[in-house]
């Protein structure tokens, strides 16, 4: 039997509880013992639900609690969720998580706590949900030197970019709707600023190359300013526009940027879709590797906990080892990295010279019912000669598109 | 310094010693120390080739050399294999294979002498080539009742059936093309009978449940009877035509099999074309996953055996635990299992008395150039029930639908 404690009762901390419950059979079969929820901590009481009996409102009485082997922090946020991962390190305890931001700022330091101690500090449920991602970066693509990380890490900005794809609806409105349903938070700005994607991509990039990207320094822009317009030049150009959170390895420098692009269908993440969420890997000997399913939701990302848990009692005892230390990575200059962009200029595609003067030539494209403008795709070029060209232009807005293929 | 030897110097066994070679610096930071290829056995010599002073041709040096620690098996085929790689593990040496007819007829016993001896025994490169799936089935997904594996597990099928999909050539035309392109055997009979997909879905459907399945008890059909007429009524009716290999869990019973199948634009598999392989995993907390990538070929199936070579390295003295025992998974009838057909009868669709007294009311489909003959698709019904009712009609061929959407 191994004795765990959950910290914060809310949406992934009752699906932990409740998949712990519901596979008790086949959890037991994996981890070699049976895992028990012995205490949760919460603010609140749940008078009358069966996890009354569990709650505890004091850290105290989990850290000095011999018996729990494993803490479980569910409760997002730095802090006091830092404080409370340090102690639990500190008390002999493995810990698993699905902060993300927890883990963008302070892993390398936890990772080594852990290590010090012979302990685990885990954090699947970081990333991607319930896709399996940190394991097999961690332990199944280590005979490659990745060369590029894509993902679609954010599934709010994803279904509110599909909603928009599909129903031609604008950016405002689809925001609430997701918002009423319950896929955006009231203050949405983390996950539609690109700050939730941002930091995921800085996750799983420090675990590529093993030193840390800080994830303030990656260039992050969001979807806010997507019109319904923006689709419909992509849908004529035969693009679709995606929040992506991306990296690469170019010459001995990493790069790394979040931002809306637009990609075509032979991308690798063209149909994921609606809250789903997708992660391309390109690897120099193994190629590429996709992997996609739920990135959110209590069960999918209950279940990255949970496997996380039955690592941690396996090897108990036993650090599982990770490369990632808190060296920093220093991110080559988003402004050399080469690519096409999409581009919307006020006037008529018929008077082309300030564009082509500033730009060579283009191919104007016009969309049904939208005056006054018009859009061109530019050859590939370094964003730096981008935005000094686009200064020379009455620009509108501008897209990156990313010409990955599969 | 961790120092292996390599069984078989084909392919997959150059692949291993080059991907060893040229990720050198990554691959010592990720298993903690430098892998050495001490010893490659091989019946022939490779004058001129570095490799040379390597070749040993006896497996006695091998077996007796203290100093290898893990053996990599990338010879194929039961015998000699198999003796050499339980020799390994009698002498105290971890192994890691890419044979998937090994692994699919012995896994359990092999993986068993290994636990027994606190070593390793790992095939990650035995289904999917380098996705890696088998690790995260072991350890990702451990939260998870699995209950739907299917998997595009053969990228020679795959390619001659995307091939005739979208060149509308016939059977016997694409693959005399693959094996000039060396995607096909000379003697394919392995691959277009589904006996290779069969292995695998064997392999993974036993990971997931925990005992063993036998293959030659999957229903197993290939790809050598479907012509290009069906790819034409696949077309008209918006399928594709894959070679399916899946198992799901329904009642506590498991069912598998190994066939062809139409699959619509909305199925997880639909895109995977060309070489590519694809596995859609179904778990009752964690809902769709899916991993994409290459599924043969000498550098990613190599990245798949270095990546197990680094975890044997990296887990020296301690098994890491699978639940796969030898205790036979008695698979459910697969006369019972539900789903729908794509018929082809002769006649004509005026005609449908006959069909329709077996079949009740269908939709006949017919196609131009088809003459004499129609198509139909029946409604969800037991495989039992359909062989029956195709009995009375004047059937020339049919195709199981697969209806899973993503």
């Amino acid at each position: 039997m191994a004795k765990i404690a959950v910290l914060g009762y809310g949406t992934v901390g009752s699906g932990v509880v409740e998949v712990l419950d519901t596979n008790k059979e086949s959890i037991k079969k994996r981890a070699g013992k049976e895992i028990e929820v012995k205490s949760v901590l919460d603010l609140r009481d749940f008078p009358g639900d069966p996890i009354q009996e569990k709650i505890v409102h004091n850290i105290d009485d989990i850290i000095n609690d011999p018996e729990i082997e494993v803490v479980v922090e569910v409760m997002g946020g730095i802090e006091p969720a830092f404080t409370f991962v340090k102690r639990a390190l500190e008390a002999g305890k493995s810990v698993c998580t699905s902060n993300k931001a927890l883990v963008a700022e302070h892993g390398p330091e936890l990772l080594e706590m852990a290590k010090q101690r012979s302990l685990n500090f885990m954090f699947e449920a970081s990333v991607g949900g319930g896709i399996p991602i940190i394991r097999p970066l961690n332990q199944s693509l280590t005979a490659d030197e990745i060369t590029k990380i894509t993902g679609i890490l954010n599934g709010t900005t994803n279904y509110i970019l599909t909603k928009m794809d599909r129903e031609g609806s604008s950016y405002e409105d689809t925001l609430k709707e997701a918002q009423e349903l319950g896929y955006a938070e009231r203050n949405p700005e983390a996950d539609v600023e690109g700050y939730d994607a941002c930091r995921k991509i800085a996750i799983l990039t420090s675990l590529a190359y093993g030193s840390t990207v800080k994830f303030e320094e990656i260039r992050t822009e969001g979807i806010s300013r997507i019109t319904a317009a923006d689709f419909k030049y992509a849908e004529k150009l035969g693009f679709v526009v995606k929040l992506l959170a991306t990296s690469c390895k170019k010459d001995d420098k990493v790069y790394a940027i979040t931002a809306p692009f637009m990609i075509n269908s032979s991308h690798p993440l063209y149909n994921v879709n609606d809250v789903l969420n997708g992660i391309y890997i390109h690897g120099n000997v193994i190629g590429n590797v996709m992997f996609f399913g739920a990135g959110a939701g209590k069960l999918p990302t209950a279940s990255a906990v949970v496997a996380d848990i039955v690592d941690c009692v396996k090897h108990k005892g036993k650090n599982v080892m990770t490369v990632w230390s808190a060296k920093k990575l220093e991110l080559g200059d988003a402004d050399d990295e080469i690519r096409r962009f999409f581009v919307r200029v006020k006037g008529e595609p018929s008077d082309l010279a300030a564009v082509e003067s500033a730009f060579g030539k283009v191919e104007p494209v016009t969309v049904e019912g939208i005056n006054g403008e018009f859009g061109f795709v530019t050859e590939a070029m370094p964003e730096r000669e981008f935005a000094q060209a686009a200064e020379k232009i009455d620009m509108i807005y501008r897209i990156r598109i990313d010409d990955t293929t599969i």
